[in-house]
């Protein structure tokens, strides 16, 4: 048998330069798609009916790579079933990475984009990790723009409503052996969804994982890559067995604070020397690098009205801080639902009471969360002018 | 919207009881198969042809499940495409899983599996992990039976030969929900391989990596789940671009040896006491339970002639063994190659020579790493009579 080293080597050995780089084959070309219309359009859902990630828009973009070629041709195509040979590596070695972004609709009717080139650049550093091929992140912004044209009226109307728009990319070789895959394809699905809380913000409860952790350092966890996410699934449903509406993961001795569920995690407090502080923990490249994170990073230091930090936060300091009434405020941040007000975190065993707005007891959300949301909605919905709304064309 | 927490919280937050157990709904039953025989078989390839997993048989064994109904009816059908909707779980979340086994064809012409209960609880210990459907291995088992009298054809002959099978189960909800999926397709594909080397043992040589790191404890390292590898391909191209063949795993301050590429690692030494030992790093949640490692550990226990362990081995400690001669032998272990000898580990920029055969200068494996690789092959062929080799009947 020829079994090589193909099975644990790279098949590309003397040519790892063509991964990296796409000088010797094709990159990615949106001017040359194929354009191929839904002859049977399906009927608009309800924006009142809409569940997230339920509903998908009439149309795909698909691009396939191979490792001799490079990109093939892009096309925006019916919305279809992806078939793959049971022994594509996506369904073995998790060869999958994605993106979360969304388009939104404004008042004019101009479709918006939210710093959609941070999106780019993140899915290129996620399919970096896995040894999936790069691509030039403007050629595949084109293609989405291309793409929410062919598909706009899925893109819904309203505030709080938008397109959310799902890049992917997956490994496709036939082949058992663990290796780069020298196939891949790229793809993008639009799901038309509504805000978060239709009807006002709605404060959830966390419990603290002491069983599990989500990554560590040299592991994976910056990356926004498939197997960050299944292992997350049962200490959420060990969450929603006790009650609690969504696990916070901890790490290390200290039982730092790293993320909410799939969010990034925000402490308003009065910090230990008294100052008031917007505190998130630090891009040590176990936290996702989110694009609503940065966001609220970089408008609250715009504010300057309390002091920003990106800082390791641990659960003994959050408790102590509950204790002396020093939180003012907790949330989660994340594309899907912007920011997440926490009401209580539950810590070896107990219930920590994480208050909301001071003068409104009957608020689901304090005033500094409520203004990140919607400060960041003005800038999405082009309310506010801001360069990081960015109009398709 | 109906936004609901369907996102971020399980479905199923009032009936995790069904996930666990299959009381109340219907467990996998091999009794049930449905078998559609293939009416284009392909031809054989060839012994000398044959490359690790990249030829299949003619059919392939597939169930599909759901929170509702449990376990539809199994199903033996021609080697075929998977179709899935691209916002299917699988695609976006890692959720997948898999087992590694082979049949092997014995000199009466008998199928033999070896250890396979240990696969099929490995398997289920695996998709509990990542919130997928529990199931009755050994209906499993009695499928795989007759799954592989039906590709019988495909079972190599020779010592050496088997047909590698990889039972695999990916979770199929279609939603961009990050939650416990509601659907999941198990199945089982073969491909005929040959001796990983045919021409006798070819000794590898490794780069310790330290950028990254596979395991931690609370992670996943202990689970056969695609999220695991991945990762894994980076640190294997960084060490083929240096010229190593495979990547050493290390883990934590003293640099503990964890496992090799996708094996795990056996050092043979004379240890600080100066006793001879074959040791393995212990199954302290970030080791892969592998059903090679426990054979191995369970032989040389068996044997008696040296001291067996399962212990923390650092990198510094190998280091300074093999600078006082001290190491006697290192192999990789796993189903695909049983064993794979170490001659070289890169370790801080310094090769670490370890020894091979001393009483044979050409030999490419040292006499205990032979000695287990023969008597594995001799149970998997029952060559030697051995309750690890389960015959199907």
């Amino acid at each position: 048998m020829r079994f090589l080293r193909a099975q644990f080597l790279t098949q590309r050995f003397n040519q790892p330069a063509k991964r990296w780089s796409s000088s010797a084959t094709a990159g990615l070309q949106a001017n040359l798609v194929r354009v191929t219309k839904n002859e049977s359009p399906k009927a608009l859902v309800a924006n009142k009916d809409l569940i997230f990630g339920r509903t998908f828009s009439d149309h795909m973009i698909t691009a396939e790579w191979s490792i001799e070629k490079g990109w093939d041709a892009p096309e925006i195509r019916p919305y279809d079933k992806i078939c793959l040979d049971p022994s594509a590596v996506v369904f073995h070695y998790a060869s999958e990475c994605f993106e979360g972004m969304k388009a939104y609709k404004d008042k004019q009717g101009k479709i918006r984009l939210f710093r959609p080139d941070m999106n780019m650049a993140r899915m290129n550093r996620s399919t970096a990790r896995i040894a999936l091929p790069q691509f030039d992140g403007d050629e595949l912004l084109k293609l989405i723009g291309d793409y929410l044209k062919v598909d706009e009226r899925w893109i819904p109307e309203g505030r709080g409503y938008s397109l959310y728009l799902r890049p992917t990319m997956i490994g496709t070789q036939e082949s058992l052996g663990v290796a780069a895959s020298n196939r891949a394809m790229l793809f993008v699905i639009g799901s038309p969804v509504g805000p978060y809380y239709p009807t006002g913000f709605s404060a959830i409860s966390l419990k603290a994982t002491t069983e599990y952790v989500r990554a560590w350092p040299r592991g994976t966890g910056d990356s926004k890559i498939g197997g960050n996410y299944a292992p997350g699934l049962l200490p959420q449903l060990m969450a929603a067995k006790k009650g609690y509406q969504q696990n916070l993961w901890l790490f290390g001795e200290q039982d730092q604070l790293t993320e909410v569920g799939a969010m990034n995690l925000f402490v308003l407090w009065k910090n230990e020397q008294g100052e008031v502080e917007l505190a998130t923990p630090p891009l040590d490249g176990s936290i996702l690098p989110g694009v609503t994170r940065d966001s609220i990073l970089s408008l609250a230091r715009s504010w300057g009205e309390f002091k920003v930090s990106e800082r390791k936060l641990t659960m003994p300091q959050l408790r102590d801080a509950v204790k002396e009434n020093r939180v003012l405020e907790v949330f989660g941040a994340g594309t899907a639902c912007i920011v997440t007000p926490v009401k209580t975190i539950e810590y070896m065993g107990e219930d920590l009471h994480i208050p909301l707005d001071p003068n409104d007891p009957t608020s689901q959300a304090g005033p500094i969360t409520k203004r990140v949301n919607d400060t960041i909605m003005d800038i999405q919905y082009g309310e506010i002018e801001h360069p990081w709304s960015v109009v398709v064309n």
